[in-house]
């Protein structure tokens, strides 16, 4: 049977076919990748795109995107057939072997793969494109069920079972499936936060599930913990620094996406994700240390407050953002260590958790 | 029983408290950190430290720097002692209950930290401060042996079984023991080409076990490649990108280290590496798309050539480096794409494998 993207493929295909057939200019619609078609969605709670299309007819000044557009489908099928995947710069050298509608830069390739993507309805990994880059580590209460690529026998990886080690997110989680008792996934922001909670078995003492997104989540990240916490109903706390960059970047992509890659925030987004900590408040009732803002981040704090479509819907954020500003000072999550350095899974985790008003949405 | 850092420590400390009871001002004693207390030792094949000393007498004026180098050292015993880490932003804030003896940036604790792993002549992991940063990937015909952190039970953890996925390097490997029936190790330098030879089990066709660096090796995954090729007498093949960063910074960096790090060199560097791709050479072989080398490449080539002790050690090196010079090109590793997506796996890598005399030392 045909999967979904090859279904798709082919319908556009034998749409240009016909075109040709009846001597009729061929058209391809693509729905309008910009801030200007999005709305954030307060239902669904990310942003979403809207119905400008733009339309590119078969001229001869199209001629060239047109059939780069045409033979980039037809890799992904063959991807998608042959259960393959490319990276993006993979594809930009495939395209080498084109001929004339090779592509001289990556960055023109990367934008025919944003447009098949946003026509198809799918996201570039359901088409085999795989971003090239690590996509987090996973521990705890959870075994990710993966297959072997040439015998296809199941296999079940335990990630209560990695030491002081842990599961390395593959750049596309679409062919997972989970098996889990955890009550909720901890998304903490950096690498060292992880280990520490990691080496401690946090995950068994809270029965949870800890990934590292090491800085502004992957993709791969992103939709591993979407997909993890649809399938299994769980909820998302998110760790991070207590900074502009923590709140902004990390937390806010996780949560809603971005604005010029809403066509896939519906498959990327996290929206049930919550944020624990670390909060402005936090700073005063856990007497952290902290280290003086810079004239950058209280103009990062300005910009959201004026311009971000998901602060301006949260008052707690704007307060916190507000909070921040005045005392002009950020936090990291490794400063709980002036207090001793298993303050932070002994006391202010297990507080957080049960505090929900501490959290901010 | 004591271990081998609780006991120097120890020493350091006994002799500090002697001088104090009998009147004598109390010295440390630290090697001297930098490019001039050098030199690359060709029979270890790695940059070695020399002799020089620094001394400092506890003085009025050096009292806050002496008070901080005993007391991160007795963080460090603290921590053996409990084989617990901290990261060294961690022990940053630890030092902020020093009262007086806190430090006020990070690089100052770090630069401390540094001079005690010199003084004991151990690696910062074995005094249990971990860097914050991602190890690496694995997947291939390795078992790691790693224990539970609580009830110390033995961990074997199966790099054949992460499917899609991988095992993520922890921040301290010294810990890790290793079986193995491999024939070699291959380090990659991209996610990208480490998942697309995982995804096709190259591990399993050439008895090998694959390691993604992702960029420049951080400490941790240069002393898991180390330490995994000593204890089971492995080669290790190198694969780049064929550029002046793939070549002076990724390989350079695994293989005989850093100048400014000599004093940790010996249990970094990777001296019995072998650099098996992209070569300049390989381009022409293997007809590959190339793109221009930028001013700044060929202002890097030049220097390498002119001030690197290590390319001024390999005749090899140089030709190599002169003739990128020349072509003014480089490559990517991912670049064998444009002649089938699995090229590198069916062909090049067997092939360079098979014939040494196209390896670079």
């Amino acid at each position: 049977m045909k999967s979904e993207v090859e279904q798709k493929i082919d319908k556009i295909a034998r749409g240009i076919l016909d075109d040709v057939k009846s001597y009729t200019a061929p058209v391809l619609l693509t729905p309008v990748r910009s801030l200007s078609n999005v709305e954030f969605n307060k239902i669904d709670g990310y942003f979403k795109i809207k119905d400008s299309v733009k339309k590119r007819t078969l001229t001869a000044s199209t001629i060239k995107t047109f059939a780069q557009t045409l033979r980039m489908m037809a890799l992904s099928k063959d991807l998608v057939k042959s259960e393959d995947t490319a990276t993006k710069r993979e594809a930009y050298y495939v395209s080498k072997n084109w001929g004339d509608a090779r592509f001289s830069e990556q960055p023109e390739s990367d934008a025919v793969m944003d447009d098949i993507e946003a026509m198809l309805g799918v996201n570039r990994e359901q088409m085999g494109f795989i971003p090239g880059e690590h996509g987090g580590s996973v521990a705890g209460a959870l075994t990710v069920i993966d297959e072997d690529f040439e015998t296809k026998s199941e296999l079940k990886i335990d990630c209560t079972k990695f030491g002081s080690g842990a599961y390395s997110i593959p750049s596309s989680v679409e062919h997972l499936k989970f098996e889990t008792k955890a009550k909720f996934i901890l998304a903490i922001e950096t690498q060292g936060a992880f280990e520490r909670l990691n080496k401690h078995k946090y995950w068994q003492k809270s029965n949870s599930i800890l990934i590292a997104m090491s800085g502004v989540p992957t993709r791969a990240c992103r939709r591993f913990i979407r997909k993890l916490s649809d399938e299994k109903k769980l909820p998302v706390y998110v760790f991070t620094d207590g900074d502009p960059y923590g709140y902004g970047n990390i937390y806010r992509t996780l949560k809603v996406g971005s604005g010029n890659a809403a066509h896939i925030n519906q498959y990327f987004c996290v929206p049930q994700a919550i944020f624990l900590g670390v909060t402005p408040g936090d700073i005063d009732a856990y007497d952290l240390p902290t280290h003086p803002l810079k004239d950058i981040d209280l103009k990062k704090i300005k910009d959201m407050l004026k311009n971000d479509p998901f602060i301006k819907e949260h008052k707690e954020w704007q307060k916190a953002l507000q909070k921040m500003a005045k005392s002009k000072v950020r936090v990291e999550q490794q400063a709980f260590a002036a207090h001793g350095l298993n303050m932070v899974i002994d006391k202010y985790l297990p507080e957080k958790i049960k505090n929900q008003k501490s959290w901010l949405p």
